[in-house]
């Protein structure tokens, strides 16, 4: 299988903390990679993907904008050679473009030229990137400390729940909360979005003349995917927690940044992808 | 409570399905609504989100995309009246502009220009309307039909899910997976972003030259949000079946173009929010 088409990344080295201490373990994570989509040469937008079925990705994500309203609107496709995806029904070159890109040509100009200004999702936070390379680039690498004991975290799941007014009621919000260093909740916001969850804590704080939020522990429902690491980078927040698994591109920019993620908090454990130094019982 | 800060919509009645038929019931569902966010007056990006501490989402998305490295660099804010939100640390003017709209006024410019192309998130899937009335106008209403037996859903998450390889190992992954009216799985993708996995689907399809997919059913794991909705419907998809939770404009959006939108998939039952007279057991 080609490297493009790969839905998980190799196998990472994590640690794993229970109550009875930590151990080394190997981890599998969803591979996330950005693809970047453009049309007629020119980018139109970049996508947070797991690699494989690129081509129907970037041709679906036509589809729901109507910028294509028919395949015959398509009048070729230039994609990565390690992407591997031929089509019997559409002129495909492979290899005529880099990893990670996929170029559609229209016959005819754009049914509907997308409109310059974008619309975020409840879950987009990375906005505003016109490559793949520059993702990323515009942070501090996060300085070291504060440390504070691992067994504090197993009872933030919980806490941020039994903070969720609204999630009892509808099943349908996320929730993003800062917690300090001894496992106290400083302040909760709720959201379809979990990155807007997130967006709502940061902005109170700067509101309140609090970032960078350093000496705190960011906790956040389901997964963490790179838009909630970028985001707890930006804040200055060392520590993010998540309910759900890391991405693949998750754990990369944790790492990167100095960042400590942990993924799939349990009442009974949790697993630690990046900065383990930061957890200490000491 | 004003209007804006209502994390959740009013009640709405619903149908619940269960082996043992069919009742009348009422539900509340997390509100989610489009924000439209101005810089300098200047339509910048529409975020879905639920309403309430609009000011904090706009200032920390702006933070994270480094548009404003302080809070000194906001000259002033507009917002709603309805919206509620005054901060002492900044010049607030509520009730200067329309509901759903914030308008953040810089003091010299932004630090960094957002650029003009945009990144979709791995779920982000509504890009291209600039303002909140153009959401959604541009699809046609789906016929009727087809009917088709409640009792084959319970099973369908359980087929998506044996349908995951990758989910399996790494917990990762969101899957979309198309059925037809017996419950035959035809299709299925998975990837990091919810939305993707929809527009693989969609692609897919459009590749094989099978849109409007008019006689199948969309089963998605997650949540079903207003853009998941938005891409059944642009793809003739009359039916949606989400595992999680619907958002209140998720539901509004399904009424308004006759889709059929079941949510809170399980083994025992489910919810049907719009578009009832599609499962029949005749």
């Amino acid at each position: 299988m080609p490297p493009m088409a790969r839905p998980q990344a190799p196998p990472i080295g994590i640690r794993r903390w229970t109550s009875r201490g930590w151990m080394e373990a190997g981890d599998l994570v969803a591979a996330e990679e950005p693809l970047q989509l453009l049309l007629d040469g020119s980018p139109l937008s970049i996508v947070m993907r797991t690699p494989g079925h690129d081509l129907e990705l970037a041709l679906g994500l036509l589809w729901a904008e109507r910028v294509i309203t028919a395949l015959s609107d398509v009048a070729g496709v230039r994609i990565s050679a390690e992407a591997d995806e031929q089509e019997a029904a559409l002129e495909v070159d492979p290899g005529l473009i880099e990893s990670n890109q996929v170029d559609v040509h229209l016959r005819s100009g754009p049914t509907r030229r997308p409109e310059r200004s974008f619309l975020s999702s409840s879950a987009c936070g990375v906005c505003g990137a016109t490559t793949v390379e520059s993702l990323a680039l515009d942070f501090a690498r996060l300085p070291a400390g504060p440390k504070f004991d691992p067994a504090i975290l197993p009872s933030l799941a919980q806490r941020l729940r039994e903070g969720q007014a609204v999630f009892e009621q509808t099943g349908g919000l996320h929730a993003a909360g800062l917690f300090d260093t001894t496992g106290r909740l400083l302040l909760l916001r709720e959201d379809v979005g979990r990155h807007n969850a997130v967006d709502k804590v940061v902005g109170r704080r700067l509101l309140d003349g609090l970032l960078p939020a350093s000496e705190s522990i960011l906790a956040a429902s389901g997964r963490a995917g790179y838009e909630v690491v970028q985001k707890s980078v930006a804040a200055g927040i060392p520590v993010l927690v998540a309910v759900g698994a890391p991405s693949s591109l998750a754990v990369l920019t944790a790492r990167q940044f100095n960042l400590t993620l942990v993924g799939f908090l349990k009442r009974d454990g949790f697993n630690v992808y990046s900065g383990a130094e930061r957890l200490s019982s000491d």
